[in-house]
């Protein structure tokens, strides 16, 4: 029994994975934090502001040219919403428009106050996709997720950027223990391919052995660096950084760069051992059924391993610019994650 | 080179058919015409009241016991939108509330006003994907369709109904000279059988040949139908079925059951000979670029020579409920497609 397409070019992943070989490699994957895109206390509200920074840096980092011919990118989300009207758009279309395409760039995101509560609330993640309340659970965390993708989209396309939405749990992606156990990229190849800026997002999934559980942004990010190799990967949040004690502390320090070793093991690099707690704090909000700082250390730190550099920083400031543009300067703040063979990014 | 997981059960593809074979068969998919669910003819605007009566009809159909349980149906949609807050849901869930779910159906929508003008102005169906327009048409048509996905899901959630969105996009459906060239259906058969009703729709999509596309609704449940082989298939629209004139005719007949042979020639049974036009006229919307009614009937015919019955009826009538419930009788008012080898469903 067959459930593929019968026809001739049904199976055609080869030719996908062929045309990924052709195409400029990815030139980065960036996480845009829940807690940076969204007011993470509450329900389902973005961070617009933020949001709208983001978007402009992305651009600016993915086509630099952009930022001399302001006024001309083409803005893409032509929507209701927005004011159009059936005649409006295309006509004024103006072909020296700039569109942002063809960039390397993959963009994953959180959920941060969508979709955080309604998986929590019903234990989504813990699984039991029998019972009633974890199925409407799993609905419920679908519809907020999404939706906050489908505004991301949105802001992103209305920078020229020529987003496409793609769904893990659409995708097919299911997880085994909680750990991925499919999670074909071809489609995202497909996308790269075509010049599009896929955009992911944490999403609900069928878990083979508990029912369903929530795949994070985090988790996905590692698993895409390990199969695309990018030049480099940026994690985009609410702080500058990785920080010896959680940050709210007034003797915090941020860790300006951290390498791990082959065997995982990580060490402080900067600032020198002895001006910092030994044992790193972390911090996880009650209502992050993900994991927060703790997973994306963890994931960054396998990542590291593979020799791409990861950058954490804070969004919307003058440090996830360089970052996304993969520039770091000795004035950079922010968190270097980096494989202890290779050099230091600070310059 | 490979870009799957790693992990052993990467390739879990194999189960998820074995998985499939093991449930009950699909029982239903249905067509959601963009005609019958939005307001053809102005931007962006879902048709709410055909919205409500068609997600009753399809809770009723997927599950007749929720009819008596009135007003304990389990709602899903717990968005901001609608004043939830954190602390109201799943506080107050209520154990004996009903979901629907391993219904056996599969519903997939058109675009209606989401999605056609931003493709028909932009030309995404004659593809030319290197062209800045078309590019932005693609992403402007996917905000469009993937917002309209996500309004339908929604709507059945509410009705208690455990939809889950499936964009073919994201699934990485593409096409080949505009024929389906790769369509996976293991995504749908893995929601399936966890008792979800995957919600697909009419998406713009990567064509090898020309570049990108548009994937029609009726194209997709042709495909689904030859794969999935359902008991029945219930496409709902503006009007009570084919008719041998353009509907707005005052003379225009309903043409009520119309058979296929094994060579794909059709019979008009219903009326009898002779009081129908011979010549079928077919009408299409201008800003249709999926082909409108000839599209439909086309795609009924390939899917009725399988031996499936196709009803095709009005949104949010007594016939719609009785098309979904696959209970024809002979005052039923549609247009029944069949295999002229299968009996006639009127009873």
């Amino acid at each position: 029994m067959e459930f593929r397409s019968e026809s001739p070019n049904s199976m055609d992943v080869p030719s996908s994975i062929q045309a990924l070989a052709q195409h400029k490699h990815v030139r980065c994957i960036v996480k845009l934090g829940g807690a940076a895109i969204t007011c993470k206390n509450e329900l389902e509200r973005i961070n617009e502001e933020s949001l709208v920074v983001v978007c402009s840096q992305l651009r600016e980092a993915m086509n630099p040219e952009t930022v001399e011919s302001q006024g001309k990118v083409l803005g893409m989300d032509w929507s209701r919403r927005l004011g159009a009207s059936i005649d409006s758009f295309a006509d004024d279309f103006d072909v020296d428009s700039t569109l942002v395409s063809d960039s390397g760039f993959i963009i994953v995101h959180g959920a941060g106050s969508f979709g955080h509560f309604q998986a929590s609330r019903t234990g989504v993640n813990k699984g039991g996709l029998h019972l009633p309340l974890v199925k409407a659970g799993f609905v419920a965390t679908r519809i907020s997720v999404t939706s906050l993708n489908l505004e991301i989209v949105r802001a992103l396309a209305r920078e020229g950027i020529t987003a496409v939405g793609i769904s893990p749990f659409a995708c097919g992606w299911s997880t085994q223990g909680r750990n991925i156990a499919c999670a074909d990229v071809s489609q995202i190849t497909k996308a790269l391919c075509a010049g599009f800026v896929p955009v992911l997002h944490g999403d609900a999934v069928i878990d083979h052995s508990q029912g369903c559980t929530i795949l994070s942004g985090d988790v996905i990010i590692r698993h895409l660096a390990q199969l695309l190799l990018p030049e480099y990967v940026v994690f985009l949040t609410d702080v500058l950084g990785v920080y010896d004690r959680p940050p709210t502390n007034p003797n915090a320090k941020l860790l300006r760069e951290i390498t791990v070793d082959e065997e995982g093991n990580w060490s402080i690099i900067k600032p020198a051992p002895g001006d910092v707690e030994k044992q790193v704090e972390i911090t996880v909000a009650s209502h992050d059924t993900t994991g927060g700082m703790e997973t994306k250390i963890l994931e960054a730190a396998v990542i590291a391993k593979l020799g791409i550099n990861v950058y954490i920083t804070k969004a919307g400031t003058e440090h996830s610019l360089r970052a996304l543009k993969g520039e770091i300067t000795d004035d950079w703040l922010g968190t270097v994650i980096r494989s202890s063979k290779k050099l230091s990014p600070y310059t």
